[in-house]
């Protein structure tokens, strides 16, 4: 392809894109192919002569739209926000046509100092003090396994230069609450602790850990001689967007000197808000911290904030320094390759800082708001009306609910509910995540869409009760 | 930003990537600005009311550009090739534009299936057997990570399930070449096996692992209660592109049961060469593999290809499974976020089988064996030029050189080497990297860039010999 047909192809695509995103209503949010649909499309070989991609955008409505599930789709509701402004979508295409790789200060200065200043920026959004330094990595499971793994370096005084976890060392336990993510039991055990090791602690009637339940398992597992180490708190929970809390959580913490680690994935976001900010009390007090811009602020994925307090552990821990990748900068710049996993970074602080620039705070904060009141709204009409419920406090824009028919036993709600779900999301009309909390099936809608408004909430509750009704 | 504007910024982007790629040659390779140059160019707080994007290629030339070094400028010999054709920057917009998050099958299939095929293509298109199944992953970095804990999980019989690392069970124990990449001891130290486990096995004259030396060092450490777990042979040492002797490793990996975990990352795009695949006979004898599409084969970062033998083994070590990430369709389809640590997923098929389509099997050979015969093309002048040495092998096309002057000893050396490179990479026209070579100052040319063609390494090699001479 040479830069006219590049600048041609590169054109249409951006006029499709605008035009998908114009039109993005009129299509069912949940793709319905069937499973092997769309490799059935595909050649089971590469071409060996070049075919071009003459009719781009043909092919693109052809072969992969069929495929997808509209994540910005403003009847969005499964899941997680996961936004993607017009914004973020330029700065990715800036990222990609320039092509660096940002893995040291010198092999492009710009993709580190962008990232430092706009993470900088993005920390006092969200209210944090300066004793956090920022660094981009690709999702909050990942980064969690960074900071167990830190945790776990911390506590055995860096064993990983020596015997690491195979030592006759005292086992190092892990606390979380018992509806923390899946990916904090998945961080735990790939970092070696074992599932044994592993302490999920109960939860209260609004889902947060019970930080007395977490104190007795601390002192229980000192009493068998073994090493806490470090505890998740989380400040949204997947389900019910539950906040752990975490001041009195420090409190333990500190007495026994474990690590605290704070994932706020999805609800990182709503710290833009100062009213929202009484929900993560505590948080400054922790040792590390990841949410999420990529769902609900607006970049596009994968964009996670990791946030810590002491980058010299985790370069410590995950620092490298072969022949190959010194610099004459070494020293007096940030080398983002030693702060995390990977080696290779995109320069993913261009589609923030377009955002941001884009939109401004302002602009931030006005949507979360909004996003807020669409779930008050909704909480409160299902809440009003017979035969429904709200299972959860809803704290920011998650509203779990489920329909209750009289005379059903609760395996019957279970799949009168999950009926529901189904009916739903292949109606095309909305797509909602079923989910189930404390045993009980629910219905789980995530509010939080660029594009949703107040319309499409109200459209979804009218559905959600004609299908009910059914 | 409205659809409109989205339009023209996106036409003005798409036109000065073209434009910045026609015009690469007329910029300095690499970055010349000091530290904080970028930095203070941005304000320290992000705007409160939008700013909008409204001169959004001003805003590119004025704050971005002076801090990037040109990773597809034709005069880049740095590090790795890292290409991001015009077609793969497609598939990054097109990726960015539908903004899905392919986690799930069910989350938008054509991400899953997609990935699937064309991961099959490049499968084949490299000559492995269809006994292999391919995922993305960002880096070799962490899919090395990955791999190493799989093995990790084999040997200890899912010890992640029970107390991990932390049993009285024999410690396990990795073996890799002295020459491998250092992110294959970073990822067994994060996978918790300890620096005291690891054991870098001596290299040949080639800078080849000698196998001998491997056998002895699982043996002794046998004799000693250690568990042997796991071999990372390395296809093309990042240093000097050296070759492991696969088939050999995998003999003793078969006979002392050890996984073996194949590192090619760069060189594995040269197996499109049936002429290159006698470097890495015995692969498939391996357990997993990692090669990166995104360093020479064509799809911009990250796009990095994990094969692996067994991966219902992947997926009981990475998998999940909570009760708001079950869909449908579970057992019948592929959850590519049980395939390795992240949850999230980008589209990132989109770009590769975009540039697939783009040049066609035959194109990407072709570019491969440009850059071999200028690689040879260049150790062949280095070698008859007196003062100048080839010190390693040129299996591929990385060319380790240095420049002797009688009456030097070792530490002149060194910095006289040191003193051409800065020299080189200071004077714009060209970007390379110095490294170390069994203790000798080296100068690493690494050829690969998509417009790399001879003009520009002939150039090089005329500066290298100019600098020298002064």
């Amino acid at each position: 392809m040479d830069a006219a047909e590049f600048r041609r192809l590169g054109h249409a695509l951006v006029d499709w894109i605008a035009s998908y995103r114009e039109t993005l209503e009129e299509r069912p949010v949940m793709s319905t192919v069937k499973p092997g649909d769309i490799r059935a499309r595909l050649p089971r070989s590469a071409p060996d002569q070049a075919v071009g991609l003459g009719d781009v955008v043909a092919l693109v409505e052809r072969d992969v739209l069929p495929g997808i599930t509209h994540w910005s789709h403003p009847s969005f509701f499964a899941y997680f926000p996961s936004n993607s402004s017009y914004a973020s979508v330029l700065g990715d295409l800036v990222c990609a046509g320039l092509g660096v790789q940002g893995m040291s200060w010198q092999t492009s200065p710009a993709a580190t100092e962008i990232e430092e200043a706009v993470l900088d920026w993005v920390r006092q959004l969200v209210g944090l003090s300066a004793a956090w330094t920022g660094v981009i990595q690709d999702t909050a499971s990942t980064a969690t396994l960074g900071a167990l793994i830190c945790a776990r370096e911390r506590a055995s005084g860096m064993a990983q230069t020596d015997r690491g976890l195979q030592s006759k060392a005292a086992p190092l336990v892990v606390y979380h609450s018992a509806h923390a993510h899946s990916s904090v039991e998945k961080a735990a055990l790939l970092a070696g602790y074992g599932k044994a090791h592993l302490r999920p602690i109960e939860v209260d009637r609004a889902f947060a850990m019970r930080p007395e339940a977490l104190a007795a398992a601390i002192v229980g597992d000192r009493a068998e001689r073994l090493h806490p180490c470090a505890v998740v708190a989380t400040s949204g929970t997947t389900n019910t967007t539950a906040f752990d809390p975490i001041a009195a959580i420090a409190d333990i913490c500190e007495r026994h000197k474990l690590w605290l680690h704070v994932d706020a994935a999805m609800a990182g976001t709503a710290m833009v808000l100062p009213e929202c900010r009484p929900l993560w009390e505590g948080v400054e007090r922790a040792d590390s911290l990841v949410f999420n811009p990529h769902k609900w602020m607006g970049p596009g994925f994968d964009l996670s904030a990791y946030y810590c307090r002491d980058p010299q552990h985790l370069i410590r821990v995950m620092g490298t320094n072969p022949a190959y990748l010194r610099t004459q900068q070494d020293g007096e710049v940030s080398n983002f390759r030693d702060w995390h996993i990977p080696l290779g970074r995109r320069f993913r602080a261009l589609k923030l800082w377009f955002h941001l620039l884009d939109v401004g705070a302002d602009g931030v904060r006005a949507r979360i708001r909004r996003d807020l009141a669409n779930a008050q709204w909704l909480a409160g009409e299902v809440a009003a009306t017979a035969g429904w419920e709200v299972i959860a406090p809803v704290a920011l824009q998650t509203v779990c609910i489920r329909h209750v028919v009289a005379g059903l036993d609760e395996p019957a709600l279970t799949e009168h509910n999950l009926d529901i779900s189904r009916q739903i999301n292949h109606g095309g009309r909305a797509y909602l995540t079923p989910s189930v909390v404390d045993g009980r099936q629910i219905l789980r809608v995530s509010i939080g869409s660029e594009r949703t408004e107040r319309r499409q909430v109200e459209a979804l509750w009218t559905e959600l009760q004609a299908v009910a009704a059914r």
